[in-house]
């Protein structure tokens, strides 16, 4: 069986992970994965700070850590929270193998098998797939250009017979919707949800990635906006600003939350991977982290760009998407009832490959929308593959 | 308040993590920690390995690997198993952040709240805080010096009420009890449990940390046994022979266990970091794993037979404890009924520190017992420390 082939058998048995060979797969056109670009990482960085490591630092790094994380990490990661607002002295911050992790735990804390909750729909797999793992019963909000639809919040709440146990959400540069949500949503939010007792997990992994330095004001983060008697739990990576294969992210929640989320830490790993603790510590300390996220934003932009020009350019005009204005994603939305399943099976065939939108859908169920990355192909190759996956649609659509 | 008193008053709000950073405390001469000394750590190695690799290397290390682990040291683990004689080919192997979220992987693969499963008492206190975050029914078989004691495994097998889930059970240099389990032991184990559908949980993690090449042969897994109609599942770390700072371990399963184990694993952390990955790929590839591990292997047994003697020199007559002939741990017998946190309290006072023996009591009651580590304490330092920890207990004890 050849590379290809062993590619499109396999993706029928497990989408999720064959997307992710595939999107590495040599002779492939990737707009599936949700990775940085290998291209992009700071080698030259990490070089120079693992050659700055004393002996005692790499005894360290080889080291099990405290469950929380590392001091000195944890006091870096605080300034860089701090400088985006977000009130670290009234929370407790935590260190977790990729921001997944952390909702993961935040999952286990408070979902007991059938509990609802609530969540966007599209929403992130990753998330999903956590949820899932605990039996809840996901109550779907669906998004609209400016964040999740208010008047179908309101009515889910007021509807649902037993109070959710969190509304999941991810405000900026959405994955997969690539939206950023108004300030004017969020402050619905919090009027909805005050004196509720339903927690928020805020998950923001893309809002170092905006496009244009006029967004960053109304990127401003509900945890930041510190409501009265919300619980905001807070989430975030290093993913998209260092590198995946640290697996480092992190929660900043309230207490009485963290001693929960502490324990059940401590039950899955134990302690995040201190190696990749050292270098996120030096990464950040160095000053590192705003000349890295100044360099890759401005590439990520050039692709976010030629990725608008050209869908603009070979897209049928029976398809529309929210132009991205940051982060990793395009969100294209397909005739109703189209299929994007077999348009990807097309697409494949013609040596491109994407997301299906049901991926993202918490029931699974609604596919006429497809999630196309700009974040780990370059320009050039954004311009080859996307007249060959309009191709596929008009094949498919007409 | 100093150092050493928020140690002691910390050590009341939660024994563990206070027991970890006790460890590590300047001050303090500690028998409680379970990790490597931090100067036996293989720096050297690393540094080499670190400037070996290619740029594109590095940037499989920084990125996002497959949920099972990275393909290059899935097959060099293999080999390393193979050589321990476990059936690689006939089940599935995965990649795992630490053993323990290995473990943790199964017990949310197998427990429902209010199940039953089989414990060893004492046991590993990691396992125990994973199978009590799934509400587990736990029932203890005790230990004997040459393992599980099997009439009491038969008569609980013979009297529950509902089946177990699993048996859980670590077979070599046992922590906290320091044994190893005898080849009569583990097939009298094999005869209870054929035919039963009660699979194995098999923790190994220390051994490679043998004394003695003697007992090579007796310390056959019941994995490597291959018995028919149980499912073992085996999990292991690099840990103890490379860093548990890499947090990177391993489950051995068969396929229909590993099915369910990667979608939790999906859910968890998406992947193991692939940084560790990429280093102990090369660690294992480049020959170091022998070299390494029979290095630490002489240094351990050096303080392990220091910690003996010293114990035989020093310790009251009434209290007794099993030879160590490998891993971490000497296990030491207190008078009946006596409460080892007042041993404790009266050694920190004296600036030694050890770990409780109901911290490895499934039912957190048993206290008699305590656990003395030899692993991150020099020779120097257990001539030193030992008498105070006797000088403890005769005060308490007379």
């Amino acid at each position: 069986m050849t590379r290809f082939a062993h590619s499109v058998s396999a993706l029928r048995s497990s989408e999720i992970r064959d997307l992710m060979s595939l999107a590495t797969a040599p002779d492939i056109i990737s707009f599936a994965g949700g990775m940085p670009g290998n291209e992009l990482f700071p080698l030259e960085t990490v070089d120079k700070i693992y050659n700055s490591l004393t002996d005692k630092e790499k005894q360290v790094a080889m080291q099990y850590g405290p469950t929380s994380g590392l001091p000195s990490l944890l006091e870096s990661l605080s300034g860089y929270l701090e400088k985006k607002g977000l009130p670290v002295k009234k929370n407790r911050l935590m260190l977790t193998t990729g921001s997944l992790q952390a909702i993961h735990i935040l999952a286990k804390a408070f979902i007991d098998a059938g509990d609802n909750i609530l969540v966007e729909t599209p929403s992130f797999i990753g998330a999903l797939s956590a949820f899932r793992s605990y039996e809840a019963n996901m109550i779907t909000v669906p998004l609209n250009g400016d964040g999740m639809d208010i008047s179908q919040l309101k009515m889910r709440l007021e509807t649902v017979q037993q109070k959710p146990k969190f509304l999941y959400y991810a405000p900026n540069f959405h994955n997969p919707a690539g939206i950023i949500y108004s300030m004017d949503v969020k402050r619905q939010m919090i009027e909805l949800l005050r004196n509720q007792d339903i927690p928020v997990i805020e998950d923001d992994v893309y809002s170092d990635l905006y496009f244009y330095e006029e967004d960053i004001p109304k990127m401003q983060l509900l945890k930041a906006m510190d409501p009265e008697r919300i619980d905001v739990c807070f989430t975030g990576s290093f993913s998209k600003i260092l590198g995946p294969g640290l697996r480092l992210g992190w929660m900043l929640v309230p207490e009485h939350i963290y001693m929960k989320a502490e324990l059940i830490k401590q039950s899955i790993d134990a302690c995040s991977p201190s190696i990749s603790q050292v270098i996120a510590d030096k990464f950040i300390r160095g000053g590192y982290l705003e000349t890295y996220t100044a360099d890759v934003r401005e590439e990520y932009k050039k692709r976010g760009l030629a990725m608008i020009e050209a869908l603009e350019k070979h897209l049928p005009a029976y398809t529309s998407f929210e132009k991205p204005r940051g982060g990793f994603y395009t969100w294209i939305k397909l005739p109703e009832g189209t299929d994007s399943a077999v348009i990807l099976r097309k697409a494949i065939e013609k040596g491109v490959v994407f997301v299906t939108g049901k991926t993202f859908d918490p029931d699974g169920v609604k596919n006429d929308y497809m999630r196309v990355s700009f974040c780990n192909t370059d320009v050039e190759t954004i311009n080859k593959g996307i007249p060959i996956m309009a191709e596929a649609i008009r094949e498919v659509c007409g």
